[in-house]
């Protein structure tokens, strides 16, 4: 299998490209497991290639044509696009949140069209593409209706992955990630980056201001979970997605007060009280109009797996640290 | 008001234009109506001006960035934009369809949002963006899942209208259309053309081969209504849409055999006669995707009018033809 991930020195690619090495192989279109012989990571920054004769770093944007272009031939089997533009950027940011979330997307979408090998394209998508009034949860037969210029492009972009799916020119897997905490590293430009600031910062003795009204409901998922449903989603087979090749992915639904909560049952008074709260309401405008929970129905049944608690997801953020 | 219609030689546009000329005026951003000092249509084949002072034709491809920059100026206050590929020639030729469905809606977005004088933008869509497994009656909240190309690209375009509105970028309205009948003319390559067909080609005394089982249901608009539901779509203040802009129109749910039972009663069983059915599966995949009815409340809550029952609407077909 050649595999290619896109925005591959990003911290779910990286985290991706890690399992990925471990495991050494993925499911082709027929169900059969196969070696990984190459491993292509692709972002605007250099990824770590984890100094495996496996793994090809490519530095570039790909929003070049000509770069997707060596990044996608007729061997490639297997295509993670996980290069994104986050929520806060794309609303600051118009037209390079399009670029990046929408026509890369398409551009990837036509070359692997033009070549005609059929690869397995994951796209991952967000709880941003649903908005407005919405009920307590989530169906997936609720409507989208993004609120945010990252959610509109995501949307407009999973219709196109499984539109190409349905004409028998990829086959497509969107993967609707929950919001992802706690994630390792710095804030980033995401409006959900203080759901692991609030927790990261404080468990490594900074302080951390939370953008957001501790009464706040969202929807999470821990990053083991994710680079698991991210594989599981390559592998399944295209039938078992019927006729969407959408999935609004396991998740666990908490208040930013009960993860604080929680960070106080695993850390202590002392580190909850790193945190102070002073609501944005740029960022809690963008993030109050998202799901704070979904029906796992279909993601369970296909196999994908849930975070039992937020307890759990800290201590597993602790033990992927400690393992650093 | 300074209008332009896209597909103005269509149809629909030659309808809208009309209408627009009889009622010599369009409500403006704050409500007041103004009157319309040019109406611009472009289509690829030449419209027909009605020997109106006001109408300006233009002939030629809105794919043309450079055509599409001089119809639309800081003086356009209103735009219908109604330029498609229907569903089997979008099925038929997929770049074609994805070109003029969803890249010029994009273009011309953009287009006006450069200008930044905010015109309303009137956008079609169809029941087509809908699919895969239904409710009886469709929702406002019910998840899109088209199963066509045409259906994949007025989604994903209804979504960029959407968005550029949100961000204050254009006023757009977007218009779900039941599919429309009796239209007058000839058959197109739409997939839902029997609808139209079946008691067209009767009344004037000639053979129609009906694509799909009498047992279909449908969701028909009457081509009346469908003219003043993109008026007032296009009237009504830009507050009164909420979080989104997108509206289902009113429809009447019927099967086909129902419709042929309603032109027995219109115009007597001879006519009748004339209808034979051989199913085309490439056609009623399509159609019977569609949901035969959708929840009417929000439209009505808009003002949007309903015809009472298919009768009527091959009697006012009728009137409209003798009126020709």
């Amino acid at each position: 299998m050649k595999v290619l991930v896109t925005g591959g020195a990003g911290f779910l690619g990286q985290r991706l490209t890690h399992q990925l090495l471990a495991i050494g192989h993925l499911c082709d279109r027929n169900g059969v497991a196969r070696p990984i012989d190459q491993l292509v990571l692709a972002d605007v920054v250099t990824a770590n290639d984890f100094g495996d004769p496996r793994v090809h770093v490519v530095t570039g944007d790909i929003a070049d044509r000509a770069l997707l272009g060596q990044l996608i031939d007729a061997d490639t089997t297997s295509i993670f696009h996980l290069a994104a533009i986050v929520s806060s950027q794309a609303e600051a940011d118009f037209d390079l949140g399009l670029r990046v979330n929408l026509d890369v997307t398409r551009q990837l979408l036509e070359h692997c069209r033009r070549l005609g090998h059929l690869p397995k394209v994951v796209f991952t998508s967000s709880v941003a593409v649903y908005g407005g009034p919405l009920p307590e949860l989530v169906l997936d037969s609720t409507a989208l209706n993004p609120q945010s210029s990252y959610g509109a492009a995501k949307a407009a972009a999973e219709l196109l992955v499984n539109e190409f799916s349905r004409r028998g020119f990829v086959d497509g897997r969107v993967l609707r990630l929950p919001t992802i905490s706690v994630r390792p590293g710095k804030p980033n430009k995401a409006a959900s980056s203080f759901a692991s600031g609030i927790i990261r910062e404080p468990l490594h003795g900074e302080t951390s201001v939370c953008a957001v009204t501790p009464q706040l409901r969202v929807w999470l998922l821990s990053p083991r979970r994710a680079i698991e449903g991210l594989i599981l989603g390559h592998n399944l087979p295209a039938a078992n997605f019927g006729t969407s090749r959408i999935v609004n992915l396991p998740g666990l639904s908490v208040t930013v007060a009960e993860m604080v909560a929680a960070l106080g049952r695993v850390a202590g008074q002392e580190t909850v009280s790193r945190i102070t709260f002073t609501p944005d309401p740029a960022v809690e405008n963008i993030v109050k109009s998202w799901p704070g929970a979904w029906d796992m129905t279909r993601a369970k049944a296909l196999g994908f797996q849930v975070d039992p608690d937020f307890d759990s997801m800290i201590r597993t953020y602790l033990e992927d640290e400690a393992a650093r």
